[in-house]
């Protein structure tokens, strides 16, 4: 400690009395984030400012020091992209949670990254608008933390990610400097674009201090429609035939077998047990919505759907979309988890759950199967004993095997979760060397010294 | 021409034989786009390649012999940033022009660059899809221009840019290296975005050989809504009302009193002349088309427009669409222009036209303003006497005063047409020093020796 006092007394000396957390018992609970088998180390400090000069001032002492900065928002992430390396401060965005605006002619949002994906839709809402990404965690997590991932959700089918919602931000640099990437115009051509380069860099480019988000007018109510069906590969047949046939559903969600009856375990919603799968999905364009539901069940009916059921009321339609958003919670009542986040062409789902079932077959564990299908991103979540070292290897073979499948299917490693540490080693089987060395490359430009969330996304080195 | 012919000889050693041209009389038409103001080199040759191991072997040779190269579609850029440099190849991608696939469950096309936008966009919709995208060059310009430029267009106010539309390039690097960006999945977040990143960049970081695009379900028939109004600023209001009313319109276009009367010179449109501005809105929301249009008149009434028409059938509107399309034709009978795009914050669009009067009054010039307006995005187009230097200097000092005006009112230089050479060092001015420096490092990134389209996008050295 004799030789890290100057870090902590240069902090402290640009931020508030209450900024800068040391006492273990204090910092214990920003180590990491919520994925399993990622390693987190013991921070020197966690620091919480409330406005942009003190996350400069952080970034200055960092750099000064050469001591890793971790920037993190809710630690609900699931690839351990915010999980505090040793000795390194933890940068915490929480406290810098102010809606800057919200303008309806401009159609956007200012925000600092600590406000809440929940708080920043409900409050847009109430001005006619709408903020789509919805990550399942939007309760919980930062629109900071949403922006480090690239957070995808339920609504992306049609309305797409964080990315796309996205027009300028506000970057505290390694070195302390404030970069300004994007415009707050709809439209914009000058220069790279550095905005979309940040966005999903899970912390390794810069801090976002500030981002001007673009809105939507706020859509009408959705209808609902649930099918239950014998077999998963019927319930995904109808998603390629519902897509392909322009219905443009609004969220088209997927849940296996044993997930839907993990579901009604947990929480009695009324779903019905004992299926292959049950497929949901919503349509909110106004006056052709009954059209575009009644249409989707006649294609489940065509499959062989055992029970086709349009959602009568808004409440019927919320329970069926509070049965979507808990499926983290009831599947790990089931027992340690490995939450995989494969994405495939759309037309190579029922290849990768029939790959999935064999990959759960030869490794003897359980794949429960819940999965944004309507945009082929599916979670296969690998279920096993964390007591039992041998179903621990089991698992995580399982886990790797899924993820070979994925990429051999022309699809990705990760849709929407991100790469963290869980799946560094993968990116690199993923992006190939040139591209690679390329990520070294703009890593370097933005953070010479590689003090930024060292070893996350890439290795550290 | 002694020291080039080795490039020359190396260079058709690895293509076919009608790939190089080098006689003068055949390279003229290769050397500059439709930017004028915009200086323009003879190039050591033309290339025009019909795969992809071509162009890695343009790219080898030219690495090999430091020779820049300059990537060309179409040149229907508005910015010079295909014009050819003294003594490089032009490497033309028009011959590339294969649709590989379009594919209906996945909603994807896979095309090579020299695709024209209109080929593509009428293929994809003889199977129910749409590629949104739509420059007003769209029968002409190429797909790989499209993405060089981040092209925008009419759709854009509704469906979004190129950028939005991209999910997967391979480019050959400068090295002559191929690289993979981005996958064929709706979603992915598998390390940086460098697919973005290429996307607008001006073929300043390589050459885009394929292009994965996502497609959308083919929207149903838009209703257009016409409204003539005295004055400008009246009718840029009604376009804030609109936007604020959540009508969401599938275009939004304004054409000012000058404009309009040129269009209906350049050709009998039936458009009414003597009028202030002329918006023109569409709205292609299926079943509630039709009160969208007359709620967006209502608008316009209530803003004192002169005239308001909903065009009764197909045929009346694609002749107010096409009014809109031959804008750049109907107004370069005026005169030499300049035609800029910069796009502000819609709610600063009175702003924007109040200050480009001004402008127009103290150079002693005429500015006419088509624009995008329901983006914010606005042509003022400089007309000038061309033999006249006191008239030419008058115009550029009037150009550069309204970008000038963009950038204060929180906008941007360019908000479809690019930088290339003619808005190289307002780049600089928009990006600032730090995001400067980060360009240069990206660029040096991608293309160490600086041979990839020099001088384009950024000062060469």
């Amino acid at each position: 400690m004799t030789v890290l006092a100057p870090v902590l007394d240069e902090l402290a000396a640009g931020l508030p009395a209450d900024a800068v957390l040391t006492d273990p018992a204090s910092t214990e609970a920003y180590r990491h984030d919520e994925a399993n088998f990622c390693p987190s180390g013991t921070p020197l400090a966690v620091v919480r400012p409330t406005a942009t000069e003190q996350v400069q001032h952080v970034l200055r002492v960092a750099s000064a020091h050469r001591v890793p900065v971790v920037p993190q928002g809710s630690r609900t992430g699931l690839s351990g992209a915010a999980n505090a390396v040793d000795g390194g401060i933890v940068l915490s965005l929480s406290r810098m949670d102010q809606i800057v605006e919200i303008n309806p002619v401009d159609q956007v949002a200012v925000v600092e990254p600590g406000v809440l994906n929940a708080v920043l839709s409900r409050a847009v809402l109430e001005q006619g608008l709408y903020y789509p990404p919805d990550p399942s965690s939007w309760e919980l997590s930062t629109i900071g933390g949403n922006l480090a991932t690239n957070a995808g959700g339920l609504c992306c089918v049609k309305y797409g990610v964080t990315t796309d919602f996205v027009r300028a931000l506000e970057v505290v640099m390694a070195s302390g400097e404030i970069l300004r990437t994007g415009r707050r115009t709809a439209k914009g051509v000058a220069g790279y674009d550095l905005t979309r380069l940040i966005v999903g860099s899970e912390g390794t480019l810069g801090v976002i201090t500030q981002a001007t988000l673009g809105l939507k007018p706020a859509p009408e109510a959705a209808l609902t429609m649930a099918a239950a069906f014998t077999t998963a590969a019927d319930a995904l047949t109808a998603v390629t035939k519902i897509m392909a046939a322009g219905l443009q559903p609004s969220m088209c969600e997927f849940l296996d077998g044993v997930t839907v009856r993990a579901i009604q375990d947990y929480r009695d919603m009324g779903l019905p047990t004992g299926v292959g799968a049950l497929l949901l999905t919503q349509s909110d364009r106004g006056p052709r919505a009954a059209a575009d539901v009644e249409a989707m069940g006649v294609i489940c009916g065509e499959l062989g759907a055992l029970d086709v059921a349009v959602a009568s009321d808004a409440t019927e339609s919320a329970m069926l979309m509070e049965a979507r958003r808990i499926v983290h919670f009831a599947v790990e009542k089931l027992g340690s988890t490995l939450i995989d986040d494969v994405a495939v062409p759309r037309s190579r789902l029922v290849d990768l759950l029939d790959g999935i079932t064999v990959i759960a077959q030869e490794h003897g564990v359980t794949v429960c199967c819940p999965g944004h299908v309507g945009d082929g991103n599916m979670h296969p979540t690998v279920i096993f004993d964390r007591g039992d070292p041998a179903a621990v290897e089991r698992a995580q073979k399982a886990f790797d095997a899924i993820m070979r499948l994925g990429l051999a299917l022309g699809g990705t490693i990760t849709g929407e979760h991100g790469v963290g540490v869980l799946k560094r080693d993968w990116l690199a089987t993923e992006l190939g060397e040139l591209s690679t060395r390329l990520h070294r490359d703009i890593k370097k430009a933005f953070d010479p010294l590689g003090i930024l969330n060292p070893g996350k996304v890439l290795a550290a080195g």
